[in-house]
């Protein structure tokens, strides 16, 4: 039961959400922006440093949803997705996005964490500064993300067929209706 | 210097945020609702969840940014604040306010470090639901700002008089104006 009290059988970080129409509308537009505007990481590319850094913190509900978008996107096999999440630096992307997960995953643990030679590391294989950038914002938000969920203990389904079921549809929604 | 090429002298999460106006809008309207927004905690006791996540995260810039101006609306010395920094079980605050910061300690943790034993013991001290949601998520926030901010090694003042003469200022403009 979450820690609070939040309208039943909405999962994950949308049921704390729906009583808070002032926050989440701010918050939607932010990850709307952050995870779906125009970039040039493709909207995949960003879904998965969102699932890598939501399974580093061990909170179900992103890692899977997440998970099931960037699966979605990426138009791959699950098992690619569970690979990057298991050994992203041995997983069939880019040496790029190789790059960028380890600068994510630095971030998981503290933005102190994130060296200067992981940076250059990365510039070496192609990223610019602008998805160095939000890199490290889309895995300093899902630190935010995930413990606001984990944090008030909210609900989640437990079959991993809801995530990838719900992906295509999720994808179609993006994050305006968060509330909804 | 910073990891990529921000602005030189714009402080902390001024500096990045310079460079993205489209993550900046709604990312301030957020932060602007969460922390200054009609709230039965007071703009004071929200800046002090701030103050203490960014010290337990070690992030220079937020911790005395946010120190100052929570100093600046609980109008007390700034002993007070290095006090429920060190060890705010002690510190001359509320039994509700302690419950409250011990919950956002944990959240600083992770999500699940959270236990129904503290929020009871919130519960029991005052804290409604809203409050205890609010002081999740500020926390949470705080994660995320903290990460942004030190993950690109974003310039800040070393002189803590620079966070105290600015307070006044800051508290003023609010959070709308981030990135001016």
């Amino acid at each position: 039961m979450p820690h609070i009290a939040i309208p039943e059988g909405i999962p994950g970080i949308r049921g704390p959400l729906s009583i808070r129409p002032d926050i989440a509308k701010p918050l939607s537009e932010f990850t709307e922006t952050l995870m779906r505007g125009e970039n040039s990481l493709s909207r995949g590319e960003r879904e998965l440093i969102a699932t890598v850094v939501s399974s580093l913190n061990e909170c179900f509900f992103c890692e899977n949803a997440h998970g099931g978008v960037a699966q979605h996107y990426l138009q791959c096999d699950m098992a690619l997705i569970d690979q990057v999440k298991a050994d992203f630096s041995s997983a069939d992307i880019s040496e790029k996005m190789k790059r960028l997960l380890s600068i994510a995953a630095s971030v998981q643990k503290g933005g102190k964490h994130v060296t200067a030679a992981q940076i250059a590391d990365a510039k070496n294989k192609g990223a610019t500064d602008r998805e160095i950038h939000d890199t490290v914002l889309i895995a300093a938000a899902f630190c935010m993300f995930n413990r606001y969920v984990d944090g008030l203990d909210t609900w989640a389904p437990r079959e991993k067929s809801f995530y990838t079921d719900r992906a295509k549809h999720a994808a179609e929604l993006g994050y305006h209706v968060v509330t909804s």
